[in-house]
């Protein structure tokens, strides 16, 4: 792994990250394919959209389709045939909130598999071989989700935790895959900062804030990025997880992060909640049935170049998936096209401008 | 509309079909596309799976979206923006299987609409006008579906009505489009020639066969296909409505028939049945967990070129519905490749070699 800051703007930069499997313009928006496949997306769709890395998950893969299947076909890229960047999630963040019988174990997370009912124990050294049978391109530290809210005790003990698993993550990473630290302390400065400085004694390849996203207030959740993104360390990649809405992305690229994923624009996409360059639309509303616009008119994707909004919102009321997959093609599009105009705008340096612009179109949306 | 003939092997016969928006080589498979879509499939998937006209129903369409709003896209073709070929089913035959309370009268039927309990009155001249609108390439006449079983008394007046319907039907096409006639008569050969040699004086631009695939042996509809088949008038396209699996498409080209449409090869494949030169394949049959074959190493569909059995197969697990359309891509293709090579052994005088073939493999699948 590589990565290059090519230009800044204040705390806001651009850069060039190269990886195994090609390189990755940051600020980049990383689209979730959880189980190895992009929901509705083929693998053109998922190229077409400008996408240059997917996030794929280790602890949904390893219950199906189940880690030996993939090391048949010798790793992910080869089970999905997609030739390009993938970073995998640790598996820490699901464990928790989708395992229902779960017991924290000092060495790892028992639970059962809510596919097959067996029991399964996940440590960070079977979450880190996971990964490197994966053959992802970045794995992240196999680290215990803070709850929101917590109080300082739980938080700390939990951020602790996190840390000792982070060590043992980097001892069990064999392999020449970059791996990334996640930062955590819940809504505790102090305690983001004690893991911080915890994380780059240990040394990574970069560094990623996690346990955000999971219910705090907006303004709870810019006041951590804004304290602890432009700390990250300066020379690595800088990843903020699971966030979040064009809004959140852009001020947190003011802070210095160069890394994202959401489910925001896939997972809309298929409720008919679509972005557009004058806000958010919602095509199942009344208003569209005649509509012969495109969703957006300024946009260049496959779905606006031939596709009416009348037309989409009627696939979508036949139920016909169709819809689903013309709307996600549109979202992620716009999700990449968004993630461009950014990297523009700060080789510009002029990132200020352009968070006013969206603040006005995004105004009335609420968070 | 223009129809020449090409080559001839006994009954059998290539064609050329010249519509308003394209040519249609004979025999020909229409995909379906009920909803003004073919479920799954984008303009690009239909092109590509070689598929030069879709079938499309005007009982669908004047529920939803309902004419008004194709009218204002100026008709079927520029609301889905397909420029090729579409023929338009007269929804006589939804009427009587769709509609749970409906009412024969004289003159059409009346039915309550399923989408928003409205009384809906379809007679010939509103399913006319309704296809006129539309825009369709081929335009079928409104007719009345004899069930199965059915009595030769009521099968007879059930023919008649469908007499006295398509010259309604003839008389209300105030358009250029080409109007095709469909012959009945249940499973009685001689009502089906009393319908044919009705129709025939009413004369229209093609000749369908109707009320086929309603629940009748496979011996008994051979049956009819072969009596009426080769009668139906030569010089005029010959369409067997709904039908069907390979072998009943082929044993129906030796019998002089150039269309066909059936719900098979899409809706199979959003089941997981999959055809391939070698027999059906279930791809959620356990044996293709780690396959990592395509569905047919034969096949040059976009789906067996990029992605493996197990991987569909794990896709439509996670009921990732890109599993459903790359399965339906592959199934049109099939389909098209099938017909496309029906064509060839018709020019070299050889469809019985290919039969005998198409026999053996579809042997042990039953009907």
């Amino acid at each position: 792994m590589k990565f290059e800051i090519t230009n800044e703007n204040n705390n806001a930069r651009n850069g060039k990250l190269s990886l195994e499997h090609g390189n990755v313009d940051t600020p980049s928006f990383m689209t979730i394919g959880t189980y190895g496949s992009v929901k509705t997306l083929d693998l053109n769709d998922i190229t077409n959209t400008g996408s240059q890395i997917i996030l794929c998950n280790a602890f949904h893969l390893l219950l199906r389709p189940g880690l030996e299947i993939i090391e048949k076909f010798d790793g992910l890229h080869n089970f999905m045939n997609w030739s390009k960047p993938i970073l995998t999630d640790s598996g820490g963040y699901q464990v928790f909130s989708l395992a229902k019988i779960n017991k924290l174990k000092n060495d790892g997370v028992e639970f059962i598999s809510p596919v097959d009912g067996n029991k399964i124990l996940i440590t960070p050294e079977k979450s880190i071989e996971t990964q490197i049978i994966l053959g992802s391109d970045i794995m992240m530290c196999f680290d215990d989700c803070t709850p929101y809210p917590s109080n300082r005790d739980d938080t700390q003990s939990s951020m602790e935790l996190s840390i000792r698993w982070a060590e043992l993550s980097k001892k069990a990473n064999r392999s020449a895959q970059p791996l990334f630290g996640i930062v955590q302390g819940g809504m505790f400065p102090d305690l983001r900062e004690k893991s911080l400085s915890e994380l780059t004694n240990i040394d990574f390849d970069g560094y990623a804030i996690g346990g955000l996203s999971v219910g705090e207030p907006k303004e709870v959740r810019n006041e951590i990025v804004s304290h602890i993104g432009p700390n990250l360390p300066i020379d690595k990649p800088r990843y903020l997880m699971g966030v979040g809405k064009p809004l959140d992305i852009i001020h947190a690229v003011r802070n210095g992060i160069d890394l994202f994923d959401c489910v925001i624009p896939t997972r809309n996409a298929r409720n008919g909640q679509l972005f557009t360059h004058h806000g958010i639309i919602r095509i199942r509303n009344n208003q569209y049935i005649d509509d012969k616009k495109p969703i957006d008119s300024e946009c260049r994707c496959y779905t606006c170049l031939n596709y009416s909004r009348a037309y989409i919102r009627h696939l979508d009321r036949c139920n016909d998936i169709l819809a689903a997959r013309l709307m996600t093609i549109h979202n992620v599009y716009f999700y990449q096209d968004f993630m461009n105009t950014i990297r523009e705008y700060i080789k510009i340096n002029k990132l200020d401008d352009y968070i006013e612009l969206l603040e006005n179109i995004y105004s009335y949306e609420g968070d």
